[in-house]
């Protein structure tokens, strides 16, 4: 890898969504990032989806470009070498992410007497020290209750894992703002995050706590309407459904321009008394706007006006379900320099997102394929925990680590 | 501040929620953040929510302990000031982020021909150059189309801005991840991120392109349940609705323990010849096993197995609004450390989140007030563009820059 971290090692131990998307966020970005399971497999080993022969596409996405090694960490000597691969010297190691901290061996105080200068980020639950995943942590804070219809009493969750992967992003900007003071003053130091308190700094972040302080009312549920300005999904006469955005003065008057509508707009702005510039009266006067919209949409394919409105700099959408987004979307296929297909061992072929970021000093990489558990149990012990050969083989001997046959091994790793 | 990231400077010239989030989570780290926007706001100075008297909340919000700077971009030499601020000499200087990116202005090529190793983020709706906001992005790549209830054909979009939310974190990362090699390696670089590409490499990383490539399926609408695993939203006698997780093997059997039913679940899962300890089986017989445990719920209030479901470790919620969780959570009060009573100046007194970190080695401080617009020009004009008192004071007399009122300004800043 020529990553912009290369040279950067990280240790993960972790399982589901956050921390391992962290780990890979970094490895494909070059850092070496080891993750350690049980020789058994991690508790996500077997995630949904899963291939036609059982094996989880999940953990497969999850752990692109990492090294995997399998270490039995319910023996006192797995614990051990799992400390050993953590607090590994070097100027750009010592560096560990966990969702899966246990007190007494992968707690900050008992690697860091190991390694003093270990940065360490730690994700939970929530500040109690109660589980919490992402399915939780949504319909404590409230949102599930402002999703779907209006005048609907029923709580919606999201699919998209949106805290998870929220917290993920975090996970490697407090990893890297904390091994940048490293650098600096060379102390490192423990990082705590919980899945809670990143849901319920968003609630402040979004302005949502204010408004009810303020005026003892909070948003509800408003369909797929765009919230506090102007944007709505419309049927069209072929069926497909499109998501149309006037958020910005421009975008509404680009779309007002390029359905001719702006004239029974303008009459039933001076009906309502309202200013639709403002784009709080158009928030309000939604349902009224939406209905001088709708007929022009009813009777309109997209193929109509799809492409007047790209010209026009209207900023709109097709929904898709899945299957059409990746059958359809250009963007979700090997055009787009991030995708390319990637053989996953043991499984099949598809194509994989890379990084989504473009860093102009280094070239980009297609992805890695996520290893096979245990791949680099071998290797790692060697090059990282520095153990010597023959104890190596008595760890291998002993089943307190784990690796494939060479059968199931890619022939280059 | 004292933050992790204290001495770092970064400007930013943005609007809405991504760029916004990742200047905040930079400033409640730490770094020196600069906002520039117009004289009359940028693109979001009204945005929704909004207090009585029509001040943004969600800019209050989302711009918490950067320093504004109002300057008049429209003109040539207000351009020339802004390059001059995000330009300014300092080791820990020259980063720049984005979502508003002009060609011959801003871009990085411009940008770079001041100051050779500036480090900029630009984020961008999509690689084709079109505009992508959050609310076209999200039905694009599918979410919608799975959102909802089992059965139904109507698109849910979200109420969170999670890809928003999701792309921040990555200009963060970004960001750090090319500081970092710019002071091992001396050299600056340009980081390109779209919002599209992050939804589009997500798609990848959860396993729905492989599972689409491999089995021709994707996963549909299975309104609130956990997806692959169990987790299924319940109602009480109570009249509340509470989200139950059997994610993992131990959340499966804390549950059923609890519950006392592992006898029924037991027979269920005999006379259906399936194995609930494998996560799938329990995902494809989901309905039989909310069949099996509605009634449980139906007969009892929260209060009454809440505490029990604590103690046995079961990962549950209630579903709350907004309203509910502002009043009623303890993590969404002021016993939460992250939150504590703040003034914005002109508008009022409230909860507001500070980072969401803890970071060891350095305090917690409390959340800082949002500047108001141009609250810091002055200052920033004269320490970081080092701009002489007296052509300073020409540039607020030709309105090319402006500060608001001594009347409006907080009295310490």
């Amino acid at each position: 890898m020529m990553g912009v971290l290369k040279g950067m090692r990280v240790v993960e131990s972790s399982a589901f969504v956050a921390v391992p998307l962290a780990g890979m966020t970094l490895a494909q970005m070059g850092a070496d990032v080891i993750r350690f399971d049980l020789p058994t497999g991690g508790m996500d080993a077997t995630r949904w989806p899963v291939a036609p022969g059982g094996e989880s596409l999940f953990w497969a996405g999850m752990n692109k470009g990492k090294r995997s090694v399998a270490i039995d960490v319910k023996t006192p000597r797995g614990r051990e070498i799992a400390q050993e691969i953590i607090c590994a010297p070097g100027e750009d190691a010592g560096l560990f992410i966990t969702n899966l901290a246990t007190p007494g061996w992968t707690d900050h105080a008992t690697l860091a007497g190991r390694r003093a200068d270990l940065v360490s980020v730690t994700l939970r639950g929530d500040r109690h020290g109660r589980p919490a995943v992402d399915y939780t942590v949504n319909p404590a804070v409230g949102f599930p209750m402002a999703t779907g219809p209006e005048g609907s009493a029923e709580p919606v969750a999201h699919a998209l894992p949106a805290w998870d992967a929220i917290a993920g992003g975090l996970v490697v900007s407090g990893l890297l703002a904390a091994e940048r003071y490293r650098l600096r003053h060379g102390a490192g130091q423990a990082v705590d995050l919980t899945l809670k308190d990143v849901a319920a700094a968003m609630l402040g972040h979004l302005g949502i706590i204010a408004e009810h302080a303020l005026t003892g009312q909070t948003r509800g549920r408003a369909g797929n309407s765009l919230y506090g300005a102007y944007g709505q999904d419309f049927l069209c006469a072929d069926g497909q459904r499109v998501m149309v955005i006037g958020l910005t003065a421009r975008q509404w008057q680009n779309l007002l321009k390029v359905t001719g509508l702006a004239e029974p707009m303008a009459a039933l702005a001076a009906a309502l008394g309202a200013d639709f510039d403002d784009e709080g009266a158009r928030w309000q006067a939604r349902a009224a706007i939406t209905a001088v919209l709708a007929p022009w949409f009813h009777a309109r394919r997209v193929a109509d006006f799809a492409d007047a409105f790209d010209r026009a700099g209207v900023t709109w959408s097709v929904f898709r379900s899945f299957a059409e987004a990746i059958e359809q979307d250009p963007d979700l296929s090997a055009e787009n320099p991030i995708f390319s297909p990637v053989t996953q061992p043991g499984i099949g072929t598809w194509l994989s997102p890379g990084t989504p970021f473009g860093f102009s000093a280094q070239a980009r990489e297609a992805a890695a394929p996520a290893p096979l558990l245990g791949q680099h149990t071998e290797a790692v012990l060697a090059d990282v925990a520095r153990l010597p050969e023959g104890e190596i083989a008595r760890l291998f001997d002993a089943g307190i680590v784990a690796q494939p046959s060479r059968a199931a091994m890619p022939m280059a790793s």
